[in-house]
């Protein structure tokens, strides 16, 4: 059985089709074991997985967490509170030291762009983005990717509409890329000042402000969150201005068709985005989002480790 | 074999009789295991427990902690220091997630008294209350009942004071309550200004503030922590003053009876509740009720659990 | 087979040679386990281990848990930030709680000296001081041995220079002793402001403030961390200074002897006490020491707690 075409996960183009079919083909099989009572294979026991959160983080650390316990991997946290990166060691001298304790993965998630590839230059252990600055968010664009697969049974031809703050988001930098590639239709839904320059490196087919007249063409429509601690100055007067113009609420729910999916990456800031009753609504994936997360996560860890010969 | 009556542990109101024997019965047995030199059952290999502290804590997290790696679960913590409720996320959506990753129990302590009932409410995991405001802490009643029942080999008829800060005070609301249910007779000493509205809904059969008189009646003498992050405004005069009226020194140590025990749920203001003397005397029950807690944890989670039929 | 001659580890003093060979020969052995895929021994399981690091750590606390994970250990972490020693709880109290809990080894590094030996005395779980204020940071001086051994093969008659801030270094508290007690010539070098008011005491044979004339004749140049966290008032200049007279730089690496060796306890201020050509010197022993820090710390618990006849 072929691997991974990449030894690294530092951006969603490290992996062509092949790839990606392969990590939702394996995911799937974890969605079975994730559902046992006996959540745990032995699959990665004895190897060594770093998770390295720079920046605050509670579901995709956790998730990342879970999936390493799954697989029996042994794994060593730290977060800039309480790692000596508070000494002024350098990202570089940091990477070398796990590389010498013979870490197996590292999982970073880092407030600057391009970290990932910083540390896998300097490191033999393997690297999975989990975050870089405003850049790239790889496993959230499998996660998603999955998603859809289950609902759709493909990626061909839907409609997809990423709505918001686009120019902040990293979910954006991996997943319209990888919406794109695949054969969707990528719509940037945004005011002029949350776009980009160049929408269209980012997997946007077209772009446009008007949500309204969208809502009722969309296969997908996937809702970003406004990252409050990563914008310098608001680009826009109010949350509820926002939520106004951005926001699902009971309305546009009414808008979207039948067989239409609400997707948000979490966590959702009620109220804005998504009212509470888009929140609750069963056309929405965001559960289903967190579930094949574990399962997304797993499958990535098994392909880059746990097909070894030794 | 009968489970437990109850899915969650909110509040020791949850459990009757009949689960307070089977809980403290089959924490005997967790006792030979922990005195062994290879403390470790597989019992819940392969099943998620989620530790999620909302406020600091070294012994109940510990506790816990060493509970389900003994059992060999699968643990993860969260801390409100490094957790995206820091973003905004509600409690609500926080166990949503939880349940959609698969986690089989979440521990949770959290400042606000009703936190563990509403994340039980929205998520299929159970759930145990480590704590919530000045509301309850269950399972360190079911560890002081163990000490206890260790000690006396019985509940009924035994006279129990509760000394101290009883208003702000969450090991009262169980404790208080369970010893009553269980026959002994519950004595609250405190002055007015720590003392609730109505201490019979905590189970008091009487109330004092003259802890001297007292003392030479008791079986079980348990001091309350002076709780200062939890109180707004003092409500005694200075420390100095709390510990002459209601400290355990030498000269109360010696108007206790014989038979008699001392206990106090950690940690210790030495020289506030207990003199030196009074915490390194053989009459307490402190380090028994530390071993008990991991004990009873053991065996709420293995209750909790463990009996499984997949 | 022999074990150690002592129950704790709390100062290189406690270790004679026949221990100290024991440690790094059986280091040896798990320097192979380390470099397979699957790094995993059951020795530990069902043990207890708490790291409890009331200072900011990632090299050494990484190490010690990834020496517990690979020896199958539990281990349980406790960071100042999160416990309730800020609740004012003892550390005698502390350690109390722990033993109860039937730990069986507490790592402990502290900000205060003397803070490893007052917890053994009050459990009966072992004790590795894993860094206790100025005093000293024995594990580090085993993985700088091995280091060393590794190299030379051997410690008699090795000119030892250990260059920096004697004065305000745990390591030279443990190295410079073990290196005198093993054969070595030690030679402090650094500033009159630098150094300890008795230099013999940690090790010393001389004292220079002239590391030029020094360099040629060294095997080992061991060069200390600045710790500016450490150090109330400057005793130097500037950081600049100290790099022109402390620091090893190109023309400094040229006046060592072919056969000498770098090392540093990490993590390293680049432009200071190393340049980053001597950092990045293939004679420098830096990632060494790293590796062998898991190795001597593996074979150090398992020689302390595995070896059972229960």
């Amino acid at each position: 059985m072929a691997g991974l075409s990449c030894t690294n996960l530092l951006s969603m183009r490290d992996l062509d089709r092949q790839d990606i079919n392969l990590i939702l083909d394996t995911a799937e099989t974890f969605a079975e074991v994730n559902a046992r009572t006996i959540k745990k294979l032995p699959t990665l026991r004895g190897r060594t997985i770093v998770n390295m959160f720079m920046e605050n983080s509670t579901r995709t650390r956790s998730s990342f967490e879970l999936a390493q316990k799954r697989l029996s991997a042994d794994s060593l946290n730290f977060s800039a509170a309480s790692s000596s990166t508070q000494k002024g060691e350098s990202l570089q001298d940091t990477a070398q030291t796990l590389s010498a304790m013979h870490c197996d993965l590292v999982v970073i998630r880092h407030r600057y762009a391009g970290s990932p590839y910083l540390i896998s230059q300097n490191m033999q252990a393997k690297v999975i983005n989990a975050g870089d600055g405003k850049h790239e968010h790889p496993t959230q664009a499998l996660l998603d990717l999955m998603a859809i697969r289950r609902h759709f049974g493909h990626f061909d031809g839907l409609k997809c509409a990423i709505v918001g703050d686009i120019a902040h988001s990293r979910v954006v930098g991996s997943l319209g890329y990888a919406l794109h590639y695949l054969g969707a239709e990528v719509i940037f839904v945004a005011p002029q000042t949350l776009l980009p320059a160049r929408p269209d490196l980012l997997g946007a087919d077209r772009v446009t402000s008007d949500l309204d007249s969208l809502l009722p063409e969309l296969d997908v429509c996937y809702m970003l969150r406004i990252q409050q601690e990563r914008i310098e100055s608001s680009p826009f007067p109010s949350l509820r201005e926002y939520a106004m113009l951005y926001g699902i609420d009971r309305r546009r729910l009414a808008l979207l068709d039948q067989a239409a999916v609400i997707m948000h990456p979490g966590p959702v800031n009620r109220g804005v985005e998504l009212s509470s009753e888009a929140v609750d609504n069963a056309r929405n994936l965001l559960l289903e989002q967190v579930a094949d997360g574990v399962c997304v996560r797993m499958a990535l860890m098994y392909l880059m480790l746990g097909e070894v010969g030794d």
